[in-house]
């Protein structure tokens, strides 16, 4: 049995402590929560401490708090045995105290408080300092998920601005989208059951063969027409992006 | 009941297909295929003519073809008596032949042929050019969609342009997501999962609340980090959305 204790009260901290309550062979022994914000939501078994000095001996501890607030929490921990890990796709594993057994254990995925999800789906990337460290963070990361990829930091930081193109850019087209059905007028409903669709096609697609619309047919009379249609940081947005995307396929095909 | 021939063989007019043999109060009586591409796609018990001159008399039909083949085909059409609609977003109603009775039924979605859709849920944008054609064509579309929105051409348009960023663009994203993990050879599979997070979230959510990441929080050390990692259009991309997301949220708070 792998004892846990779980520092951090976010949307990740979350979605990690219902995982770990409910996965064989791991033990949630103890949260930490600095400020108890959220604390509410968790599940109320858990035990709390709000005192770093009152953690508990643990195999591993997760530190699942904002990227800039890890360093600081790793060197007030007081002398632990166990792995360190901390849960960051863009923080390297050498940001955490030097003292430390140190380890990254980063969940590819965006967390909602309030959006539930199946954590055994939900890619795990980890990283240990050490190779004898390797062993115990894997057996954690097999029982919270059926998807465990081993990376170094720099491998991780690839993978991290590849998934702000997935998913915060992505995201931001979304929000583009929401702001013009408003300038129009549009119910953004309309658009919703499209872009579900857009991203369930490339679960199984390649997003390439998946692509469509004016700037993927080079149809340089909608675009102008759109173009016109625009203002702003979305008229510049609309027009590298199409010229990216007509370049791209004019390229190809 | 009302009779409709179908006009196309592209991924539209399979799903229109698939949707028009389902749905209550609605009879597709024959589908026109031009080249026979796809052809084998299609439910074998729809008749087929390859001519134009033997199409069924009928209330409405449906030219589901590539907006460049709309005004050519609607031209070609023997005089016929009922309602013809396209299924173009960015096509005006006046593109249809003069003669005609003139309608759209533009389905907010994207279609592959490979991939089954629940049509009841995919929103129908309707118009027709003169009011008395209204009730036929309101009734046809809401026997195939739970979700019909009357709106005119300009409106139509408006809207297209935001399905431009809910799709092309939000796809584009994920083909730059998979263009690095080619280039870093890392395994897109591992993006797959944040990929449809993404989309799921902003079903119920504002994506403006939904947006993450580091340009959401200003976090300039590691955008520089990023923007190092980057080439070409790649960089230019991350270098404008970081901008506009950096000064949305800047803005907000």
């Amino acid at each position: 049995m792998i004892k846990v204790v779980l520092l951090g009260s976010g949307n990740v901290a979350y979605h990690l402590a219902q995982a770990l309550k409910s996965s064989e062979g791991v033990e949630l022994i103890q949260r930490y929560s600095r400020n108890g914000n959220n604390d509410a939501y968790f599940d109320v078994s858990i035990p709390v401490t709000f005192d770093l000095e009152h953690l508990k001996k643990a195999d591993v501890y997760i530190i699942a708090v904002k990227d800039d607030a890890i360093a600081g929490l790793s060197e007030k921990l007081p002398p632990v045995d166990g792995l360190v890990v901390h849960t960051s796709g863009s923080i390297g594993i050498k940001t955490l105290y030097k003292g430390l057994k140190k380890g990254v254990l980063y969940p590819v995925q965006t967390f909602s408080i309030n959006q539930e999800i199946d954590f055994k789906k939900v890619p795990l990337v980890i990283e240990t300092a050490v190779k004898d460290d390797l062993p115990i963070l894997q057996s954690l990361a097999c029982s919270l998920s059926e998807h465990v990829f081993e990376l170094n930091s720099s491998q991780r930081k690839k993978l991290h601005v590849s998934a702000v193109f997935a998913n915060n850019f992505s995201n931001y087209m979304f929000a583009c989208a929401g702001d013009l059905c408003k300038e129009f007028e549009l119910p953004f409903d309309i658009l919703r059951p499209l872009i579900m669709e857009t991203a369930k096609k490339v679960q199984t697609m390649d997003p390439h063969n998946a692509q469509t619309g004016p700037a993927r047919r080079n149809d340089l009379a909608v675009i102008e027409k759109h173009i016109e249609m625009l203002q702003g940081e979305k008229k510049e947005i609309y027009k590298l992006l199409s010229k990216a995307i007509s370049k791209a396929y004019q390229l190809k095909e």
